[in-house]
């Protein structure tokens, strides 16, 4: 059933960040080549790396990037929490994204991917993305920390 | 676009326990500040701490936790999973919480969140918080388990 | 309000590979077993291990794995993400699986879970189980990768 592969030695953590710019409104960033070449650069041979978004309207998944199911996924969103909905938060807050913490809440902020022999375990249509739910563009950064063994 | 820190040594593994009450019926509990604390006790420098519930009713995730965002989180699963609903797991559990279990399938046990130079990566808003699903009080464990270079 | 424990050593990590044949149509298969015995064969004593999905039409979670809660779960993503809905998607790619995708976005492809004393962390009722969105049967793999101290 299973093929095993065992690496040993010193611990290294190698911290790293992505900035970019996103447009709302469940704007997706494919960050999947990005993660890869940050994973190489460390020249660890296997480990996890930690995608984490620090922030409280954003959140991380993997999808297919393609446009269809893009679309696909942001309609689910407006299905099951649409801005329309009454939210609690705008009450109080006049930022107006409620929705946005939902989303976010729901979707989380954070996915551990294994990468071995220096290459990130991903199926072939699989791509990292950011999801921005913030109802206006924003300045994003998302942590890639590596965690593994040279 | 990115900005490295790497730290190497020994590993260490420091696994902790939080245990507290919780109300049930998606109640919230802040966990952030412990979860600091313990990573701070640890006194290793990078890594990371994975938060994880060891039970099918309750789960994990991060919120802006103010009331409003707590209450529209809440009205989140009783849309989508209303305890209204038909549930198999209550023709043959008498528990009927069986709208607990599938919440709690959705949302996730576990997150994981890097932390760098001693502080774990939080946004400025972003707090960890348990959700307890089951429909009524519980003592509730959650792991907390360090992992990282000192 | 917390017991820790600590280890310290070089770190290790063991990838493992399990491969299963699924159904589809949101099957789903418990990996609880073979996890809590490929971290056992490690030899490791504390860690973490990943539960990771690389594909993008299927997740991983943890359930009671009860024939009512399967059921409620899948019932679940029927109601909200319907294979009866429109699909981008399925515009343009002739598998129909657009749903899948979705499905599979929302409820992601990694879990991390915490060991101690060479023992998984789990619920009593809490089993880890892999959810097949896609619309037939298919061949899967999942990456089971421990990483710890001896």
């Amino acid at each position: 059933m299973t093929k095993t592969a065992a690496v040993s030695g010193l611990a290294h953590v190698v911290t790293d960040r992505l900035h970019f710019e996103t447009q709302g409104n469940a704007d997706m960033v494919n960050l999947t080549a990005d993660v890869r070449r940050l994973v190489k650069a460390t020249g660890l041979q296997a480990g996890t790396v930690t995608v984490f978004f620090p922030g409280a309207t954003g959140a991380v998944t993997t999808l297919e990037f393609e446009p269809g199911v893009v679309q696909d996924f942001r309609s689910l969103f407006d299905r099951i929490i649409s801005p329309a909905e009454h939210y609690e938060h705008n009450v109080t807050h006049p930022d107006l994204n409620g929705h946005a913490h939902v989303r976010a809440g729901l979707l989380g902020p954070s996915l551990v991917f294994p990468f071995e022999d220096g290459e990130l375990c991903l199926g072939r249509w699989q791509e990292i993305c950011f999801v921005c739910f913030d109802n206006r563009p924003r300045q994003r950064t998302v942590v890639v920390q590596t965690l593994g063994v040279g």
